[in-house]
């Protein structure tokens, strides 16, 4: 049986879940986690700690608890749990405080919290990613701070969401189709903004896989058109002097922070 | 001057990012950060080094430095700086290791990599929620596992981005608009499907803001008009016992986490 794992917090638990994921990942075995949110009451965080005990009762192994709790009343509640706690804020805040002279004033909604102006930022990243999604249209080209070339199904529309969302990055994507490939150039708006053009690219096979999901036994989805769409992109990229990166096996996270690294644009959050 | 802050690793850095930037935002003070990821050879690690000595000599003090770095020749090189380090994923893993039995197999690009499974799931939840956002369409209501509904400029279409980005949740979001007032009633795909509704309100007046930075001095932005609207909606919900949440100075993560906790719903990942 798997071991049983608790991410829990009196906010949303995103960080307790990213960083109990983080470190769990480096083992070799899964995990039987469940999260547990806005554990704002003692009420609600007695009931918590009642469901780890009974855990601990039911499996006869001591639940991994990853927690970033604010509320000291309610951390208290969990530390007195049978759970082993891994706590992360209080690990680093107090060494943290000595180092800076500083004494934390531990405040809720501060981690994923929104302040005004990085908020803003993002909502106005998110809405210009979906306005200028897959070359719906060129007139706002101009206000992109980056736009993604590629062929359908390279992983144009996740990154540029991702970009957004994650760093309030106003991204633009446009795609080369099928009938592009003939005499296959960049388009005015384009040009107009090479500066701005980063390309992805894929494996063909792979991209034959993705494409057969999403309409089998096309030509679109074809080995062979596959081979041919990534061929005459790539050529073009090297033609242009476009940077360009290859997304095959990469999630969404690491191509968008390849993109940042080799572009040196600036976060807008963080 | 605001103290000097480095997010490393080997990887993306966005775990780094967000754990360093969790721990941080429990002091009341700024800092000036900079992240540096996929420091993956011994040559960049010293180059990294060289660039953390030398802020410690331009500021005299020496930088805070969050890091994840799984090569262990790669920490070494970044422990050896003047930076003062906080390495929470080894700070976790050698106790976790103990309590397991098991040793840890560091593992690149395990943490924001990618596993096949929650991958699939992850983009074709992405596109889910692409193809139907803002009510384009409706003929995959019944693919949704939960339909977002609201007013324009409600938060409908960045929390069913999140939602499908972090937790693979096939999210579609439906608009009410101001034609719909008259008669407010729920369209027939959506009745069919009414045990995945849920709905978002927003205080009228910040609605109001929100909508006049996007079209000012318009009908559509009039305090009037959002407060007949929002009204409106909140009277169907009512009436249809649709649970809903104000959206009200929410970042996207906490309505996420508040969609979650109050649907019962399963993530898909983690």
């Amino acid at each position: 049986m798997s071991r049983k794992v608790f991410y829990i917090s009196d906010g949303t638990a995103i960080t307790a879940e990213i960083f109990g994921h983080a470190v769990l990942s480096q083992f070799p075995i899964t995990f039987d986690a469940l999260t547990i949110p806005f554990v704002e009451t003692v009420q609600k965080a007695e009931s918590v700690k009642k469901t780890i005990n009974d855990s601990f009762i039911t499996t006869g192994e001591r639940p991994l608890v990853f927690h970033s709790i604010v509320k000291s009343e309610i951390r208290d509640i969990i530390y007195s749990s049978e759970g082993l706690d891994y706590d992360f804020l209080n690990t680093f805040v107090a060494p943290l405080e000595q180092q800076l002279g500083v004494q934390a004033t531990p405040a809720m909604h501060r981690t994923h919290g929104k302040s005004n102006k990085s908020y803003d930022t993002r909502i106005d990243a998110i809405n210009y990613a979906m306005d200028n999604d897959d070359g719906q249209t060129m007139k706002n080209m101009d206000n992109a701070e980056i736009i993604l070339l590629g062929v359908s199904r390279c992983g144009k529309t996740p990154s540029s969401l991702y970009l957004s969302m994650q760093f309030g990055i106003k991204v633009a994507n446009y795609p080369f189709t099928e009938d592009d490939m003939d005499s296959l150039r960049l388009p005015e708006d384009l040009k107009r903004n090479k500066h701005k053009l980063f390309g992805l690219t894929i494996e063909p096979s792979r991209l034959h896989e993705i494409r057969q999901s999403r309409l089998e036994n096309s030509r679109y989805s074809s080995l062979r058109q596959c081979r041919i769409e990534v061929k005459e992109v790539e050529m073009l990229y090297k033609k242009e002097r476009i940077p360009f990166l290859d997304t095959t096996n990469q999630s969404v996270e690491e191509i968008a922070a390849k993109i940042l690294d080799m572009t040196g644009m600036k976060r807008h959050m963080f």
